[in-house]
């Protein structure tokens, strides 16, 4: 593996989930791996799980870890090219991702959308200077647009979860929020779903949420959350912003916050959030602090998705 | 050893102080007891000493080490229940704790009182939702009301100080400060005074100072700070604000600050203090540059404590 | 070598840069020279390049590593004598460096001129303190008027470009920029060539730049940027202010930008910066981005330098 960005840069999803949940297993195993191999991590917005998670998994691997918060540790970047560098900005991308490239030898950014401009923010600027510019592979802690070690993460908690022989039925339902929050998670969601096809995939949001259709695909898209979610096996729960009226809150209705009522007509869903999430506004305390909540576990898998991703990258070089 | 929240979760002050100064003679004959174990070291607020001193610790016994500073690095915890989280708190305790308890062996956590609400900084509101939640050992680096990486470190530092067969007369004596302290300190120094038994401690401080009843037990409180010192072989200096009128600073009296003058009638007392230390507001110059000060060697004590501490934790899982 | 402050501090400069070149070649043949030793990294400003190279290079040679933003994850010091600490200063240097002493077997600090006081920036108030009270071995990551892991750098980097039997014309040019920057690059740049004395060396600057005489020694001043620049093998470009009248900008001439036109009487030469670089301002597009720049081979480098002074620091406890 190259690189990690999205779900095409993997060689399958079934096969990296199942080198996944190997490390669970047996997390140590490969401990030779990373040695005298250096992973930056370069955070240009905050992180718990992503930072916390990753981190663990390269010292798994034996790697040595650099964790850089350029935002708080160390400057603005300039993103864009042909500027007078006369203003806020101390540094170009080009400088600063080359330069990095030089110390790391796997590179794991976590970049974040302006929700201003869909063009530039759907073009993915930010994650594809420093992919121009390093020199060494990338690893995605989060881009503009897609949050792929978070939807490896979901894979493997529905794989090792279901055992029965029909598919599961998974539901990604958006939810309330107070601030308008990015695309990321949904879309990734959606097309790693929609790549693995091991699940009866169905989108519910309210109108005017449509995502970009690139990562909804032929998903079912259902306006009532009632419907949508009667038989589910999984209820995905995520707030987004608008992506037609982009990075605009156009629906408040709490209606769509997932309670105990919500989950009724499921098949004892298991409810599963990417967290952090905020409680009595996304989903309510009885959800969360309820059986059918599996986000905990949900977040503690985020660690066997980073060690599958920079293992399969170390063996490549 | 299960947590390290006070003086209650050792199994005995002078064995632990043992431990402690064992590993000061031999820093590293426990190398192996904490390989693929990683230690969790979060912030909620600034700390040098106890996060400098810890992180050795742990990498002395092997440990991996994640320092997460979840005031900056991260985002506003939510700490009570129920509530509809539609303000300024991105991620509440529960998930926090939980989460970060799926990738830690231990986690030691740095909390604060808010000195404003004796009742919720003396229930230990904070910390304890990390022991709640978090489903792992669970070390203070500090809590609203006790420190006792830093009391174990005064304790070492007068064990490894004192040879003489009688029992050391050891005085805290209350020093001004232009801000309102916490009471975590002194509260902690007394806890542990009073469970080693080994010295004749006392107390002493302006009238209205008097610390919680639960922490300084039945050692005697001299209001007059040159009576109290009188033969005193350590003088353990600290200011707190109070804890009757809570959270307030009822006295500004600077003929409290420890000088040389002060020290006249102790026994050629050793100055201790847990630093920071504002110079010539706590104590003066002449006593801080002077023979009696032995704050660095207590504050290089740090690293014993907090490692006999974890090695503890270790063994027991 | 017992500390790193300036180029006084080193055996020899071809020694320490063959030293360098070496650990470039074989990065980890002294994994076991730094095995149970800990630096300290303290940042009192921020930091991208000497940071993650010195982090990078400690952990080649086996060390752990400690990185502190005392700025951010702590808070000020007091770096005056005698003063009485009821304002803003939390903690005196007198006391943070000698207890960080106690945790660390090597001290790498970076702080920075005030460039309001000549006397105090040029006396390195600074981290003369932390010489005086850490009782370690203390590595400049930048000081007040200083950079010598930036200078040893750039010696390897022309040392292993340049590979004829005369001496390479290796000519520093001043070039515009927005703010006020301290003179520790030129400074140290200039202090370096002449101690290295295998150059022949030239400054080019406007009238009312030069340099403290103690750094630019005997080296030519010329002010015509394109008289100096001709038959230059090497152009180092940087901005500074004025150290005559002291901090201030006194020319803002954007004909000093270094652009291909700059270097077409130069032979050819390689063009370097320390980074980061502000574009278009301190040097154009068409250089950084053409191939006479060599400023992400000399970023590269940084590693090696930190490690060669690590460990000729190890090798001397």
């Amino acid at each position: 593996m190259k690189q990690f960005i999205s779900v095409e840069d993997v060689p399958g999803v079934p096969q990296i989930a199942d080198i996944a949940l190997d490390y669970k297993k047996n997390p140590f195993k490969d401990k030779g791996l990373g040695e005298n191999k250096t992973l930056g991590m370069i955070f240009l917005n905050p992180s718990l799980r992503t930072r916390l998670s990753t981190q663990v998994a390269a010292r798994n691997l034996g790697m040595e870890v650099v964790v850089f918060n350029i935002d708080k540790e160390g400057w603005a970047l300039e993103m864009n090219d042909g500027v007078v560098m006369n203003g806020s900005t101390t540094e170009h991308v080009k400088e600063a991702a080359a330069v990095m490239g030089q110390y790391f030898d796997i590179m794991a950014i976590r970049t974040f959308p302006g929700l201003k401009d869909k063009e530039e923010d759907y073009t993915e600027k930010y994650i594809n200077q420093f992919i121009k510019y390093a020199g060494k592979p990338i690893v995605s802690l989060e881009s503009a647009t897609l949050h792929p070690l978070q939807s490896l993460t979901d894979v493997i908690t529905i794989r090792e979860r279901w055992n029965q022989p029909r598919k599961p039925k998974v539901v990604m339902t958006w939810a309330p929020h107070v601030r308008a929050l990015p695309q990321a998670v949904p879309n990734s969601f959606a097309q790693w779903m929609n790549a693995w096809g091991e699940v009866d995939f169905v989108i519910t949001h309210p109108e005017g949420y449509e995502l970009d259709p690139k990562f909804s695909g032929k998903a079912p898209i259902i306006h009532n959350q009632k419907e949508a979610l009667e038989g589910a096996d999984f209820v995905y729960v995520k707030n987004w912003s608008s992506y037609k009226d982009y990075g605009k809150i156009t629906c408040t209705d709490q209606s769509w916050m997932v309670t105990n009522e919500t989950l009724k007509d499921t098949n004892n869903a298991s409810v599963m959030h990417c967290l952090p999430v905020r409680r009595n506004v996304v989903i309510a305390d009885e959800v969360l602090d309820g059986p059918q909540s599996i986000v905990i576990q949900e977040a503690g898998n985020r660690t066997w998705a980073a060690q599958a991703v920079l293992s399969e990258i170390l063996k490549a070089r």
